[in-house]
């Protein structure tokens, strides 16, 4: 059990460097591995470079152990993946969705995606080690319900374990999609980091949290909920009820809104234009015009990066974190919006908080959320199973 | 040595509990602490309610192993303490101090009533354990010296361990006076809340973080550091450079501030009357104003009351704990001053994350610093010691 854990956080490591890793002696840890070797569930990959003498071994997990499936539900889109052990994709898929329909016929589309990946790749549903799913509301993780979900309220307490699980007869688990974006990371980084956040700002905007090496879930599961701090007490109201909440001022639909704006009092032709063209202006749009270089645009991308950086600079001096990491979909209207967050947080924070901060977009990008719902699936997997050692 | 740590963690425990905490067989348990105690390092402290059957004994470290000396520095105030290894105060003294003397004076201060502490008790140097030693700044922990400390510069880098080692020849161990705090609720507690803030108030404002059990420093140990968000865009300017800082708008001074306008405007004849007695006036003279039903300190109580729920919002929605408790000087201006806190924070934060959360003024009151650093010295003193077990 532990070895395998081990070997699934350590990606491409050695014998040598998995006994280290586990504090076992080597000839421990060569027993061990050669035993799961033997029942298939271990397997070498190739040739390390050498550093001196016989070059090692790469211990992964085997392919022969089955697939997990991760899907990354955000408020209007949906990802899907198929992944080895070791979270190689086989296969994606990515469309749009929206979340308000509700359980039955969101979860209807995910099923299908799920048996439509599996089938084109030889796969049978047996294959399935375990499922992991994000979904964008705050989740009890041990029920794997969601609680009160601003954004999607039908799906308040309905059992996403229960319907996904008759399905495929694999273990089902579900967290909430900004946590599963910083276990990918986390799991990408091979834990070397202890202390770091995740925002994603996209339909709402949440922060995924690090501590102590581990996701950190608070009280209630509710952790990270920084979408309703309060960055301007005259600014407009929320649908939670409050007035100012940054997720009303600088996530997608307010960039849209500002975009309208903007379009609609003759102070962009770039928007303008494109508001003609579709009828609705979504934060790609301000993206776009901003790239060819947008006054109007520029402004509204700078006055969102600005007060994600106003809110994160309150957490950065309450948290301290090594890294903060920022993702989804609002992130690709280009490295404008990064530079104004940058320059908010710098600007406020304190010294000894921001000297050795690093702030960049998520280096797993886009992946993130589906990587994040793969590592849920195996490690909760690996913890469930009977497996030796 | 890690039953020894779950003695000292588990007020009070008999044979039984103990094997529970530690998973232990009974045998196994009854064993070592057979063993602990015939070495003198753990005794039986009478009877315990029955369950039903024969009686428990109550399992303690034994006063054998000698004492700890704990000193709690505030920005004005000294406490010292020397306590028995169960934390029990065998003698104490508080006095005023200004840390802005540099820790020379202070220090030379805090050496002389540790030695006058052990005299008047019949203690000899040599049977101090370890000791344990707030500071209010920013600690690296690992060094044990204050990094940039804004209220206390003459003591960056300064080396408290080497200058209070060598007068006792006894490990010291140093951290912020917050976290203290933090750390001796949590052992009050005998870590039964997993995720909690102790929020000070006073000359300055910090936090303390407790998270997954653990007391949490930060990247680099300036993790709680709320004093320095931003409450007031439009505030005055705090001595940190920036401004609309809750500390600057809501510590001991602002208090101070106001109430001294207060009286200077002929808003509150208390608060003119206590200024003219003594010349200035403090955040204790607006409490016993307010007690008084003064109008004018009632509003100051509330405004610095509601700022620091302000900042708690924001942090209840990033952090989701399930308590916070709020200790330091201010807090004696009374329950007003909570009562406006919760009132902030309740009416600021998303239901989720307030619907199970506790605000309330620190259970071990103005003992909670200079228990934790008689925590601090104890657990560090155990992890330090080749104790067997």
């Amino acid at each position: 059990m532990e070895v395998l854990q081990t070997v699934f956080w350590s990606a491409a490591t050695s014998r040598t460097g998995l006994a280290s890793r586990l504090a076992y002696s080597r000839t421990k840890a060569n027993s061990l591995i050669a035993g799961l070797i033997e029942q298939g569930l271990v397997q070498e990959a190739g040739l390390q470079a050498s550093s001196g003498g016989r070059r090692p071994e790469t211990l992964q997990l085997a392919g022969e152990l089955g697939v997990v499936i991760g899907a990354d539900l955000g408020a209007t889109s949906l990802d899907v993946a198929v992944m080895r052990p070791d979270l190689r994709i086989i296969a994606s898929r990515s469309e749009e969705a929206d979340v308000r329909a509700g359980p039955g016929v969101v979860l209807a589309r995910v099923r299908q995606l799920m048996r439509e990946l599996l089938a084109m790749n030889g796969l049978s549903p047996r294959q399935v080690i375990a499922i992991g799913l994000g979904v964008p509301g705050p989740v009890d993780f041990a029920s794997g319900q969601l609680v009160n979900p601003p954004l999607m309220p039908e799906w308040d307490a309905f059992s996403i374990r229960d319907y996904l699980g008759e399905a495929f007869d694999a273990p089902v688990f579900v967290d909430n999609d900004v946590n599963l974006m910083a276990l990918g990371e986390l799991w990408r980084l091979q834990r070397s980091l202890q202390n770091f956040l995740v925002i994603k700002v996209g339909t709402g905007i949440g922060c995924g949290i690090v501590c102590h090496g581990e996701v950190y879930r608070g009280a209630n599961g509710s952790a990270g909920d920084v979408g309703h701090i309060c960055v301007d007490q005259a600014g407009p109201r929320c649908h939670c009820g409050n007035v100012g909440c940054l997720e009303a001022m600088a996530a997608g639909p307010a960039i849209a809104a500002m975009a309208q704006q903007a379009a609609e009092r003759g102070e962009s032709r770039s928007l303008a234009e494109a508001l003609r063209a579709t009828g609705r202006l979504t934060a790609a749009d301000v993206g776009q015009a901003s790239r060819n270089g947008d006054a109007a645009a520029n402004a509204i991308i700078q006055r969102a990066g600005s007060l994600v950086g106003q809110m994160l600079a309150s957490v950065v001096n309450f948290f301290n974190p090594s890294h903060v990491f920022i993702g989804g979909g609002v992130t690709q209207v280009g490295p404008l919006f990064l530079a104004s967050v940058r320059q908010s947080v710098y600007h406020r924070s304190l010294a000894l908080s921001t000297r050795h901060l690093e702030i960049q977009y998520t280096p797993l990008g886009t992946h993130a959320g589906v990587t994040g719902t793969g590592v849920l699936a195996m490690q909760e997997a690996l913890r469930l199973s009977g497996a030796p050692a």
